[in-house]
This record gives structure tokens, sequence and C-alpha cells, in this order.
């Protein structure tokens, strides 16, 4: 497939660190630094990127220097058009010049979909990249929602396209062969829903993906579906429901468990059952959402990401990179 | 106001029935005519619409005879158009012709809409009927999410209208003098969302409700805003993500609970601080929702209602229709 000029072969990107946006996300530096540190240790090759004053301790890891910080609620479009020299941006252009294989961001999420689009360019084929966002099933791996809200406007085709990335992805990351798909809609029949559902349904059953119809809100925890597409305005709106009524359902709970002597007794036996699903829930450990269609692996990770999460965003925007997602990505667009 | 000739003045309706659909719902007619029954016993004048063979028993209750019965999986516009005689149509028009003050029924929500919208008319101004669903917030008055899913398709003007019309029903049923209003979008800043929301936004400025702009999925439990604006695709959905991450939590809990003797224990401990929760969470106590921007008061029961659903929804039926909900919407929309 076709690639831009600077890029490396596939092979040579396991090789190439992965660049670590060191000043993205609520608990940045430091978080994201000592994340960086542990995915170092086990052995995934990693560079961080930030202004050298702001990040300041570096625990031995290479630091691109740069002077600017694009920050959390700030106009994605306008900050990097302005903020040329931010570390979004630098870690953007690392991939695209040939010197990381990826690049992870826990940051303004709007802005590092923009730095990778704009530096990196999209792939051959893509209308608009989109972002894909884990959906938890108990002990299972996770489903994806996309587009999770980087395009609060879709066309029918667009929708095709986001369906055969994600199943793409969903094959490379889970190692499941033919993903299933499911369209999210107000009801099962294919006849449900606005013009660009009804349209995006007749055309998904010819677009290469396996297809099984229509998905409803209900259905998205657990999804039966290995991919579930909608357009960014619904998704975004539906992925904040769910993760607001988990915020809401852990509260109340802890808010039980905490009433007195005989509850705190409670919570203490319940303690090694809870725990587990609770880790499985948490956005922490999924590795974060990834965007689809530009010329380069980027891994968003949450906004709260803990060491944790930034160590586990690394490996699998490296694993990801070294077996080739972008190119499976293009095929998957140019075939269907 | 203008009112359709066959309608009673508002003093009239106290004395006059709910029409209840024997036959809507999961558990129909059983828990249907129980729920009635109490609410006669509860003092509230109540009819049943139903064909006699299979209601069955009618426990001392009136029952409006008809020969049809609309499935909960029809299809809507035709079901209403070919079964004229059906318990939703007759419901619909004992209303029309004033001999019922309201319609309850927890059957097919689309043919409760059609129905009620085919035989009793739209109010005067009002583009499209919406519908308004209770969203729980413990230990206070209920929010509502308009439009939960009538209209897949809307225009910034019908947006304003559901808001117009949902403050004067959150004002008319629980007693808050001036609703906030918030419009769901997938950002606080005006210009995020859709070309949809981003000019709802705007209209709802100037609207005459006590607008506070816009809020996102994650709000939505609770609610900050005692009325939710969207549209009925992304209210549908985000509705029924709601609800199903709500059941998986509660059979996530309710597995723990029952891995051991120790969590058994467990479990008795917690029961009577969960079970008050679990409660208000229930669809069956919240009265169910509600139609809206019809020229007669329309009660949309959840479809696995119990008879303590129905009674609630018969009483906040009655009390609606005589508190003259249809005059305060119509007030709403022409003063907006």
């Amino acid at each position: 497939m076709a690639r831009r000029g600077a890029r490396p072969p596939v092979g040579a990107l396991a090789g190439l660190p992965v660049a670590v946006d060191a000043m993205g996300g609520d608990k940045a530096p430091g978080e994201i630094v000592a994340g960086a540190r542990a995915a170092a240790d086990a052995g995934l090759p990693v560079v961080l990127v930030g202004p050298p004053d702001q990040v300041g301790e570096t625990a031995g890891l290479e630091l691109v220097a740069c002077t600017e910080v694009i920050a959390m609620d700030e106009d994605a479009g306008q900050a990097v058009r302005r903020k040329k020299d931010s570390s979004l941006v630098r870690a953007a252009e690392l991939v695209r010049d040939g010197a990381a294989s990826a690049m992870v961001s826990a940051g303004n999420t709007g802005a590092t979909m923009a730095s990778a689009l704009l530096r990196m360019g999209r792939l051959p084929g893509v209308t608009r990249p989109c972002i894909a966002t884990p959906l938890p099933r108990l002990g299972r791996t996770p489903a994806v929602l996309v587009d999770a809200g980087a395009n609060a406007e879709c066309t029918p085709a667009m929708l095709v396209q986001f369906a055969q990335m994600a199943s793409a992805y969903v094959a490379a990351r889970f190692g499941i062969a033919e993903p299933s798909v499911g369209l999210l809609s107000i009801g099962e029949e294919p006849n449900k829903g606005t013009p660009l559902v009804k349209e995006a349904h007749q055309l998904l059953v010819a677009a290469g993906v396996r297809f099984e119809g229509n998905v409803e809100g209900r259905d998205l925890l657990p999804s039966p579906v290995d991919v579930v597409v909608t357009d960014g305005f619904t998704g975004n709106v539906a992925l904040k429901a769910l993760e607001g009524s988990l915020r809401f359902f852990l509260e109340t709970i802890l808010g039980i468990l905490a009433t007195d002597e005989t509850t705190r007794a409670a919570g203490d036996a319940l303690m090694p059952h809870l725990l587990p699903v609770a880790a499985e829930l948490d956005p922490d450990n999924t590795g974060g959402a990834m965007l689809l269609g530009t010329d380069g692996v980027c891994v968003i990770s949450h906004g709260s990401s803990s060491a944790a999460a930034v160590t586990s965003a690394v490996r699998v925007a490296h694993d990801l990179a070294v077996g080739d997602l972008v190119g499976r990505l293009a095929s998957a667009v140019a075939r269907g």
C-alpha cells in the first residue's frame, strides 16, 4: 500500500520508540513519566516529549524537548494551529518523520486527534479518522464503540469506513478473526432510526464486514457484537452516559458500604469479589481509545490516566505499530 | 385556549375515569387489571379497555369492550391504521370523546403514541408531540429527558417546543416553579455538537425557559438540570444505555452476593440499604413516560409494568388531567 515518504518500513518500527506526550492528562507529568518508565522497564522502547522545565524528572528516559503545552480545555483546532512547538504536535511529527513508531497522549482528545491528523495525514481512501473506544465485557475481550466522538456529523459512507477500520483493529488487537459488527439504532428493524442509520444499514450489508444488524443502547454493556458503529455525536453521548452511570453506581455502593459497622464488615467480605469487577471496568486497564484512519498509530488514553494506564497504552501502541495496524486499516478500507 | 369540540371543560375531568389499556404490557392483562383495581380502591375513577374474552376477570371494574389488540412488536403506524377496534385506539377515542380524562398504556410505545396523536390530535401550535421520560435522582424528584424516542428526526424549533412543554410538565407534576433546562451535547461550549444542537442552543436562549446551557451524557445520572432536551434518536439511545447499565450492575452485584455463605451474609446485611435505592431506580415507581403535545393526557407506562406501576400511572394521569396539563402545555408553546 501507499505510504508517505518519510515513514519507515513496518519491519523497522519495532526498533523505534513510542512517543509519549509527557504533559497530557490530569495527572501529568508525574503519572505519565512513571508509566513510561514502567513501559521501558518492561522492554518497550519509549521517548518522552515535553518542555524540560515542566516535565522535570524524567526517570532516566530520553526527552524530546519542546516549548509549549496544549491544555485539556483549549480549543483543539486553534491550539494545534498556534502551538506548533507543543508536546502533542511534536509527538505526531516524530511519528510522521520516522523517529517514533506511534504516539500516546492522555491529554486534550480533540487536540490529539487534530495533531495526528494534520501531521501524519490520513490513510489513502479514508474520508475521516474516527475514535474506537473499548466497551468492557466482563471476562472477555472488550467490544469497541466507533466513532466515540471524532466526528459529530457523519455520512452513511463514513459509518461504513468506521466499521471496516474498527473490524481490522479488533482483529489485530484482540485476535478475533472476523469481528461481528452492529449498528447503533433505536430498534432492531432495518427501517428504524434516522435517514443516516437506515442508509448505513443498507450499505453495511455489502461492506465486507460481518454485519449482524442493528443494536440498541441497552446492548452496549455488555455488547453482543465486537464492534458497535455509530456517528460521533451519538457515540460520545452514549459512552459518557455509561461512564456517568458507572460512577453513579460505584459512589452509591461505596456510600452504602460506609454507612455503619455492619455495612463496613459486609464491604470487607465483598471486596475480594468487587475489586476484580471494578478493575475490569476501569478505563485504566483497557489501553485507551485508538484513533483509526491516520497514517500512524495514535493511542488516546483516558484524561485521568494513571501510570498503569500509560504503560498499558504504550504496550498497545507499540504492538499495533509493529503489527502494521496502519497497513491493515488501509487494506480494510480499500477492500470494502 | 382552543379545544376540540368534544373535549369536556377542565372542571369536568375530575369526574371522568382514566382509560386503561387492559392488554398493554408484558404482564397484561393480570397486572394491569390488578393495578387499575388498586387505583379504584384508592378513589381514582378508572375504566378498562379490551376484548372481554382476553381480559377475563375485571375485578369488578367497568370494561369498555373492543375486539382487537395491538401486540408489543407490531409496526405502530400500520397497526393503528388497521386495528381500529383495538384497546389502544379505543382508549384514545374515549379521551377524545370526553368519556375519559386520560389514557394509560404499558403496551407498544409507538402504537400508543400513534393512537393518541391520530385520535386526540395535536395541541394548537405543536409541531410534533414528544415523550418525556423520568431520570431518577436519589432522594429528589426525577429529572425528565425529552424526547425519549417519539421523533428520530428533529428540527431546532422542535427541540425548543420539547423544552417548553417539558418545563410546563415538570412544573405541573413536581411543583418546580421554573424548571432548569439543559441541552444534551458533546461539550459544554455552545459551539460543540451537530448543526441541530448548535442552532437549538441559540434558540433556547430566547425560548422562555430557564435554559442553563449544554449538558453531557455523564450528566444524565443524576441530572443537574430538571429537563434534558435532545432529539428522539439520541434520547432513546442514551436512555436505553442507562437502562442497560442499570441491569448490568444489578446482575453483577446480585451475582457477587450469591457467591458463597460469606457473601450471602454480607448481602443480608446490606439489603436494608440496597432495596430503597433499587426502588428509586425502578421504572415501576416513577409513574411512566408522558406523551406531551396531544390534546389529551396519555401516560406510557414501562412495558414490564407491574400492578404498582399501573396504579402509579393512573394516579399521575388523573392528577395531571385534572390539573389541566393540556392547557398548560398549549400556553407554554403559545407563549414561547
